[in-house]
């Protein structure tokens, strides 16, 4: 039943430094998704083409992924809320573009100001005019386990967005617990609802450590055969809401729990770590990855140029 | 499969602050105790009955014993290494004695200096003394799922030592992952082996999130069945080999996975966060716990107090 092979989606460079305070300059990042590339990573979300007066830290998107080597195999993926940016994405030839929609009512609403339905019917244009460039669509469902306002999701409302992402074009589903208050069983009820509109091969999960329930998580998903997973080196992303709180899932970590069931992600754990110190060097702090700083521990050299 | 139960057996007070390097005065001990009790928490390790010389952290342990208000319903279990221990832990009236054998042939040899075979001969004459008393007996075998010296350890030996302990009369059997290195299907596999010699009911396992794998293995364990597990309050017991690496799992974060899955474990979490708060204090930095910080996070009195 478990999946002998898992594709690690690194969203560090994107969705993990978007929500670092700290800003980091665009050779570093481009320095970050080399690091990950040569370390096996497959699949990288490199940055978003949103207004730079909302995001910020990712206003040097164009600057990145020019300034990409690219490796044969390896899948850059950009997050194009719009139309606008999808089209100021095109020139940086990305491989696959992310959307996002919520799977909580409340959350659309507050966020973005309208209807989870009316919000994926504006995607339909950007899923069109990204396939017509034969670029993938990959659809975020936000909240899928939980939200900041209106509390509990049903698995119901996983399904409802997976229908409608599904009826736009939309290739792959992902289900995101972002504010990491999903568990095992409400985890696997959420992805089986998924599966009902897209193949095995088509879902992934996100799951942030917030609540330290990521790995487990991710356990419960493989059980249903569930085989790509986000992750974040070091942890990249802090929290939303709190400081000292995590965010994303480490790669790191959930790398180690793949080689320890004996499941082929092609990832080299110690290059990985080795990214995951780099990257966390440059923001001046410890990795924020249980495996990361047990494996730096082991390094006195390497823990030293971390700290 | 999964329980409908759990009983969560608190660490914290003895395999938690023994690792710590700053002392605890008995009176903080027991007034972590009575938290942990007023929390719902139904056994607690109290302390360890072995030469000051060698503990120091536990030298109190008379004075921690006899100063607690014990509930009716809760079972408080001392660790006794060898006859002499047994002989002064009797007076304190303790419900558990703990003892303590490896896996690892390796580990036996460096620790003590005596294959497995031989250190749980030794333990004969304590179990027999404890029945004699009306005290339960726990065996804990530690290193099941890797050793510091010899690397890996096979299921084989795991089932080894299981056989062993139920000859000598052994009432339960706890399976550690003393460094922390297990994961989900290799945990199974142990599980599986002591199970062959102890029911369902008198085996628990014991994970430290060294590399953040404790809730993946015991939501593994809770699929076989497994119903008790430890945990220790606020992460205590650090790491033995590195700083900023973590020990055993936290309690809070374990709870928070219990009551995802509908599964009762007695303990209320607010209260259970409120003591992890408290014994974080006395030890002047943050719970290493991401439940408790996350709870935390949002009750900025509590916070503050803590940090």
């Amino acid at each position: 039943m478990i999946p002998h092979q898992v594709r690690l989606v690194e969203v560090g460079p994107r969705d993990g430094l978007q929500n670092e305070k700290q800003p980091v300059a665009a050779a570093d990042k481009i320095d970050l998704v080399h690091r990950l590339q040569a370390a096996g990573v497959r699949e990288i979300e490199v940055t978003s083409f949103v207004s730079p007066k909302w995001v910020p830290q990712m206003a040097d998107n164009t600057e990145v992924m020019a300034g990409l080597q690219r490796r044969p195999g390896v899948r850059y993926s950009v997050l194009t809320p719009n139309m606008k940016g999808l089209e100021a994405a095109l020139a940086s030839r990305p491989d696959e573009i992310v959307v996002f929609g919520a799977a909580s009512e409340a959350f659309s609403q507050r966020n973005i100001n309208c209807s989870i339905a009316e919000s994926i019917e504006r995607f339909q244009p950007v899923v069109q005019a990204a396939h017509a460039h034969g670029i993938k669509v990959r659809g975020a469902v936000s909240c899928a386990l939980g939200c900041p306002y209106q509390g509990e999701v049903s698995a119901d409302e996983v399904e409802r967005v997976a229908r409608l992402m599904r009826e736009i074009g939309v290739d792959h589903l992902g289900v995101a617990d972002t504010i990491g208050v999903g568990t095992p069983k409400r985890v696997q009820r959420a992805m089986e609802r998924a599966l009902r509109h897209y193949p095995l091969s088509e879902v992934s999960g996100h799951f942030h450590d917030t609540y330290g329930q990521a790995l487990a998580n991710i356990y419960a998903c493989l059980e249903l055969g569930v085989a790509t997973f986000d992750a974040s080196v070091a942890g990249l992303g802090g929290c939303p809401y709190a400081k000292g709180a995590t965010g994303n899932v480490a790669t790191e970590d959930v790398v180690f729990l793949l080689q320890g069931l004996d499941i082929d992600s092609g990832v080299d754990l110690d290059r990985l770590v080795d990214a995951g110190a780099f990257i966390s060097g440059v923001l001046g702090r410890k990795p924020v990855s249980r495996v990361g700083n047990a494996v730096l521990a082991k390094r006195p050299s390497l823990q030293e140029s971390a700290a």
